[in-house]
């Protein structure tokens, strides 16, 4: 699978010089996205049949900072699928340096569209062995 | 009415050392918002009918920068109220030191959730007096 | 010139179900950072000799909205370039359904770091020739 | 101290319909800058003297949605003042209903503005003593 790249953009930095912090966590959802939909389960047919999957936690470590301009790598890697929950880690790395900037997870629930959890394996069996298949999956490799 | 007031985030900067020019267009969506609370028309009410009122348009002067930390004042009037269309305007105002900062307009129109122009009057007469009243009305007079 | 192509990202929809209009102002950014990386006056350079470009003014048009996963075509024209002053232009276009979804334009002066106006012509005539010569010039051509 | 609230803004939802979960991180950028604000050791004077403190890093547990409109207390403790890091705590706390709606922490440094690491106590030992007393302090209290 193909890693995700991401141009640092203008609005993306602060008055330090550099890219915001909150930035890292809309770039983890980007290369999230781009993860499953390099898969045959694409976040977008998930949603449309009334299953979210919010993000319940994250955490992030910040390690270099990130320049405008800059392009960078986001290596994902479904790190966990279980039938209710799934955990996603992130490394975000200088295209051009291979510099580690910053790497984290997010976990995520299966929700209905009036909020409550659902297990994937009850309501959609078909994608839920889709998605155990992928589990340990990394892209850039 | 009362005046809409924003304090300035640091993640409203960017590296220039100021807000970024996008942040003054998410302040007249605060500044509007307050603005139909402080009437009996607020936008939640609208929008929980089923009734959209996206933006068609926005137009913005920036004449001087807003600053981390800075406390704004943002002026807010219905310039025109039509059934199917309305103009809000807005001044952007530095609290302390009476600064013009910014000024512009967003045009709005009624949808319905499937994508539908529509017609307040003939959907919702009651709120299309509402906001037939409103015209002409600031905010800090 | 190659046209910029921006995908609409789950975090810029808004609870109407498609993107948020403020975000339409930041591919702006992106397509006209990508119209000067493509010619032989990218912003990063202009800011790094401490000229900075703000924008003193925007506007835009919505048509259509673009949705979450959607391929989006920007096209950018450099239409007018003075000496203190130029103003870019805007398409956003459905790159699968060609659907024209906004124009706009934006309009920049050149500043010093310390806030002052400046002449390009003046102050580096190198880049006030390669500006001049780029008026008119559209990306997708 | 008084605890920071925050409305939350149209802008801020996705189209889940509820707040996009990298807004938390900004929350608490907000809630932090108001808690030093409160105290004689604003962000604003430490960054006015060449003192920068970057997000080195962040978690956040998201318990409950938050909606667009709704006012939200956010608490803020100083968990931990080291001499060249620092640690924040928050809580997101629905200001109606007394929901927690989550909670995280941030870690910084303190970095010159040329990006090294330093020590706030031998660079400038006063603002070290003011912050020092500020461990375990909160807001809310």
């Amino acid at each position: 699978m193909k890693v995700y790249q991401h141009k640092v953009q203008y609005y993306e930095t602060d008055q330090m010089g550099f890219v915001h912090h909150s930035n890292y966590i809309r770039w983890f959802e980007e290369a999230r996205d781009d993860f499953f939909n390099q898969t045959d389960a694409p976040y977008k047919v998930t949603e449309s049949k009334g299953i979210l999957s919010p993000v319940i936690s994250v955490n992030c470590k910040y390690i270099k900072s990130c320049y405008y301009g800059e392009l960078i790598n986001i290596y994902v890697t479904l790190v966990k699928y279980g039938n209710v929950k799934f955990t996603v880690g992130y490394k975000v790395v200088g295209a051009e340096n291979g510099e580690l900037k910053a790497e984290g997870e997010t976990e995520h629930c299966f929700l209905s569209t009036d909020g409550k959890v659902i297990s994937m394996k009850r309501v959609w069996p078909e994608m839920h062995e889709k998605l155990s298949l992928l589990q340990g999956i990394s892209t850039g490799e």
